[in-house]
């Protein structure tokens, strides 16, 4: 099974490694990691290089498929060879994912109409401009399509996935191996839950977030 | 602020990653990844490479030192080199941290001598070995030493470590701004919530974790 982790520049790092972390150890997986051009994508905070080990040509029937998001999302929704090539390999896959803003990607090849599909939760509204549906879950499954909210998201939708392609007691191993057992400092992951200050800053103004 | 994550062979990708996706948003934050020579250190499963920008030498003061774990911090166990580099940084940081495994490359240097400390739960009685005392705690505090438990727990360090250096309305930030809001398809990250026959399988054999 061939799992194919999509980077492009100004990627968000952890919307590629939660799910790369979780589906990586399926049995029998073998992940890579795929760009336009191989070698290291620096992320959206310029800090960090992951390495991109084939091109797109070298991976054409991927069973998963996981598009990350990040601020380098927007240069990607022109149609083109990115496009193409996400339209072509997921004819064959088995599921088709994305983190965070990555779903506007998908959304923008056409993948997503009538579908329900989520992002991160700044950018959920702009999922209909696409056809899709945007809902407020944090792992959204429709048919093959699963789509998972802001960045940290790729963590619950890769658990889950490993229970839909290898059982539970295969994606319970993998969450006690990872010790996934949450204890934030803090309740302030949804704007359901964070002080209202703490959702308008982020509202207002990127630098709350992203680099200043 | 310099805030420099250590990386080394076989290392485990989101044990580093969890730190920087939030550590690398403190206002002010500079972030290098450092290793014993610059360029990609592939991680434990083979099929992730992530870049080193920075050699030892080059990084002679960081505010905030994060040494993340993995089945490569076997190799990282003899004094040479990088302890001396540990111990040389450790005199000027502000923070000393560790994910999973990490803290028992950093027990080994002897920073954590007498002190309390965690890790990866598998690994948490090789603590005492280095005389360090081990706590079931998911993120553990004692002086300037931040230790945490595995892999995931990063984040959760991460977090809390804003939120001591940037305040808690920035923490809250990043944290909506990641969007951590965990919601984990089972209730398996932890030995004490685990199905019995999980925690028994992980305990038998590395392949239900790691790569078969």
């Amino acid at each position: 099974m061939q799992i194919a982790i999509l980077l492009f520049d100004r990627f968000t790092t952890l919307d590629a490694v939660g799910p790369y972390e979780t589906l990586a150890r399926i049995p029998g997986a073998e992940v890579v990691l795929v760009g336009e051009r191989t070698g290291p994508y620096r992320n959206e905070l310029g800090t960090l290089g992951l390495v991109a080990d084939a091109e797109l040509s070298e991976v054409s029937a991927p069973d998963i498929l996981v598009v990350p998001g990040g601020p380098g999302q927007n240069e990607q929704m022109e149609d083109g060879p990115l496009h193409e090539w996400i339209r072509a390999v997921d004819a064959g896959t088995t599921w088709t994912t994305s983190v965070c803003t990555g779903s506007l990607i998908l959304a923008a090849t056409g993948l997503l109409k009538g579908r329900r599909a989520t992002s991160h939760w700044m950018a959920l509204d702009l999922l209909a401009t696409y056809g899709a549906e945007p809902t407020g879950e944090r792992v959204v499954f429709d048919g093959k399509y699963v789509t998972a909210a802001g960045i940290s998201s790729g963590i619950d939708m890769g658990l889950a996935l490993v229970g839909r392609v290898a059982g539970d007691f295969r994606a319970q191993c993998v969450q006690l191996g990872i010790e996934y057992d949450p204890q934030p400092p803090y309740n302030a992951g949804s704007p359901r839950t964070a002080p209202p200050e703490v959702t308008a800053a982020l509202r207002e103004h990127s630098r709350f977030f992203l680099k200043d």
